[in-house]
């Protein structure tokens, strides 16, 4: 299927909401993003690409890294990753602090705040070079060597940070947090301040769609099974507590980030990737989540 | 694809779990029940069937009726349904009030407990017979006319019920039930204790599973789109607060029931109902949830 | 010391918050008095009576019945009592379920509404004669024979008693009332809807502030350790989530009720019941408050 | 009245709880202390002092500095200091962030570790020299000038206290901590470390019993009116969640702490403070209540 004329005409459409929402500005580096832009590119598992829009902008892809650093953990512990932190929906808010304290520092699933977290601190635990092969395997799996981190926009999130350094002092209160915590959130916000395009991410992403294929990016395995599961928890969990919206209206597995990026496949078939910086009151690209209903409506492919 | 030696096979590697769990046995009728049963049936969107086991065996179908009372809703009411009940998952047990509470008297989605007590009170409010016209739909959905409900199981759960007697209660003080609460609840009841057979409910979900057939069944009409969106729902919010955990390890949108039974469907290919009445102590079939586990293993079939 | 002043000044400072708050108007009984009455009533240890405006007018004494249920409760089954209910204060608003179910079912003390449901329940349970009882014990309390149950208002509150009857029924399933749920609504309602003015209510709490003077009335014995512990709950729980206020700005034990009633006492010296329909946001009379914060303030007495 | 000989009785009848309980461990300093210490010493309105058994050690005070500094903080703020931290019980464990969390970031009252952080922040912001001139007021209080602060024990506890610095950050997060935390948490915890006997605080103590004579030290100054609402404090809010049950059997005003000891006034009467280090599930000295408990027994006095 070619998907250049869908992407052309659900631009069209959604302009009626290209004023809604407002953009995150908790850091400057974030305010000051131009909130009027709108990109979004497909990568299917045959190879063609399609794209609208500023689909090769770079931008902060925040909690989308959380997908990458899910994939990491998952690959160095396998199943014992599941023994801190579990795969249910949260079905609250994604930095309540109540599920965390009342589940005596189990965050719900690795997509809040939280969870990934306690990712960031089994990486810094399992990784020799943490920041480098993390970057490594991202930069693999988009075939981009230019992607890098931000450590600005990073060390303004930690000047910032109160709530997540709140949860970080609570995973370890818990014990579920073994390093240091400031080296803990140092690297946390660092994989969250990653700056990738539409291009990029819908081209990492290639690899959780397409899971008959070999998954090996940078020394980083996965298997076939592992990968499905990936994307069941994109499913249940990837959208804050917006999740079973985006299921209901978009039928995809995906994940969202406060820069306004989404990233959602449809399994054996394409990644896409749409960004847009203003968001609806729970943290989701108001525009992103219109172009990805109108892309399942349009083409009448989702998974369910 | 044959499914009749993966069933088979199936039904031999899941003999070690055989004893593991409970039977739910807050009331007569679901505690006199042998537990040493199982039976699995699946439909193929071509019309083959495969069964395995007890899959003739009616069972008190108790929560999966959830699944057609939405159907009937949606079919009245549309979107405005949404205004009563929302479609986010839980992320706590079946029948919790803390949630209903802070939120006042709306329900997550339609697969609590209180959830379905809205639909059973719109269902009351729209339909002019509603306990003949419901038992009509599930019979052509079945194709079988002898399902029937079980009044004597329905006035059983009335004289335990006192949790869902709260949830009625605190529904109706937030104005979220209009009918009279006795009236509500035994209509709620008696949807629950309706009796069918793997094969009968693998016959009725395959309508689920073939969004692209037209959806017409005693006049309850449904379009492609709303049947899509009643799996994206079972999806997210069909297991309780074990949702995640059965997305992550079957990966197929599906409901269960406390009398042991599990309808789940793939899309386009199949519906199929697993029943077995030994719970986990999340209320799901132990050995049920296995089966569908190895399903979608051994066929390398799951949405994701 | 010779009150009668002090109450005429009191009441011409309060004058300014007249027309503040609103009367409770949740059932037409409630909602038909007049806002714009008050009235107080002091009785001391040493017989004497100061009264200004209306303190002989009845009205509906509500949660304050709550105290004498206790006192009945307590007095047939001793220290057994707190195993069914606690004594801590509840940080919640009196109706909340929240704690209730977090708690399974043990109502956080004897004046929130849960925990005056299974004090009903308890009194059903031990006494013969319940309604009879109860009302000879209110009468003897107040040396007046002419206070009587409403049983318009308490029929009127059960047509309207959504949240309570959600309440007793998960009380119920807690297994934590034993009676049948009508009946003991019934009775609690009942309690609630007895009539009573100032001077009824000030003389019946003189029982309380007297605690060295044996308490036994209509057969209902109390020891002096029961009586100051029955104090000691008014004090820390008998301004649902406004008790810390009370406190701090009264510096009394004793317990409001949504009538627009509050009764409290200085142990030793004197009891005291205020009466003005307007509540505030926290179902507290407005005046009533006022009241008592200047008559603690103008004798300088206060238990701290 | 001489307490001596009922001091001497109560320590008699106590015997059969030395061993109950259990000391608290979380740092070096606390785990070190012999816990089969008791110690109590009574200060009279009139200059009268009884005390018995280890009545000189000093102990680690901890939760009991939150009282002297709630005195400086009203001293300097006024009733300003109501607008950042609440008077309410908090009917949940002392250091519950569930509650921070829904009433964002005002904590309950200022003798929860949250409403003491929010106390130090305070004082750091009003004091020219806050360490020193809270310890002047200590002394002054206890007009013992050999009164300290233990930096080991204050540094040992920052160490370990993740969970006081997610409270911490999550107030900064709410905009009610101004001050670095470190800084904050660094000053909270060096209040806490403060070292007295059941004689220095008995003494410092009077002063709060005695509300009418002048409250003037180290230029800290308090109206009547003022400490006899922090008294009232005390009575709803001093005993974590076993404020009810601390009023319920001993009646009186009082504020604990983990270090085994706890402070409590009979208003224009007396001031006492035992000492005995084996705490219950709540955080409080097992003999430490039982002993006040039975001084309001024996002596027929309490403030209900």
């Amino acid at each position: 299927m070619d998907y250049t004329e869908i992407l052309e005409s659900i631009y069209s459409e959604i302009q009626q909401y290209a004023k809604f929402g407002k953009q995150a500005d908790y850091i400057p580096a974030l305010a000051k993003v131009n909130p009027d832009q709108f990109g979004i590119c497909i990568h299917t598992v045959h190879g063609e690409i399609s794209e609208y829009g500023q689909a090769d902008v770079p931008f902060s892809i925040q909690s989308i890294s959380k997908v990458f650093a899910l994939a990491v953990a998952l690959s160095i512990q396998g199943d014992r990753l599941w023994k801190r932190v579990g795969k249910e929906p949260s079905g609250t808010a994604f930095n309540s602090l109540v599920q965390l304290e009342v589940e005596h520092g189990k965050p719900r699933n690795p997509f809040i705040n939280a969870g990934a977290i306690v990712v960031a601190d089994i990486l810094l635990s399992c990784l020799l070079e943490p920041e480098k092969e993390f970057i490594a395997f991202v930069r693999t799996l988009c075939n981009n060597d230019n992607i890098n981190y931000n450590e600005e926009v990073a060390q303004s999130e930690r000047e910032n940070g109160y709530l997540n350094a709140a949860i970080a002092n609570l995973l370890k209160y818990h014990r579920n947090v073994e390093g240091d915590i400031e080296r803990v959130l140092h690297f946390y916000f660092l994989m969250c301040s990653i700056e990738m395009s539409c291009h990029d991410l819908s081209r990492a992403f290639l690899a959780f769609a397409n899971h008959r294929q070999v998954f090996d990016y940078a020394g980083i395995r996965l298997t076939s099974s592992q990968i499905k599961r990936i994307n069941a928890i994109m499913q249940t969990c990837g959208f804050y507590d917006e999740a079973g919206e985006f299921s209901f209206l978009v039928g995809l597995p995906g994940k969202s980030g406060v820069g306004g990026g989404i990233s959602a496949i449809y399994p054996l078939r394409y990644s896409v990737t749409v960004w847009s910086p203003r968001l609806n009151s729970k943290g989701n690209s108001v525009m992103g989540i219109k172009a990805l209903e109108l892309l399942t409506t349009k083409t009448n492919e989702s998974i369910f």
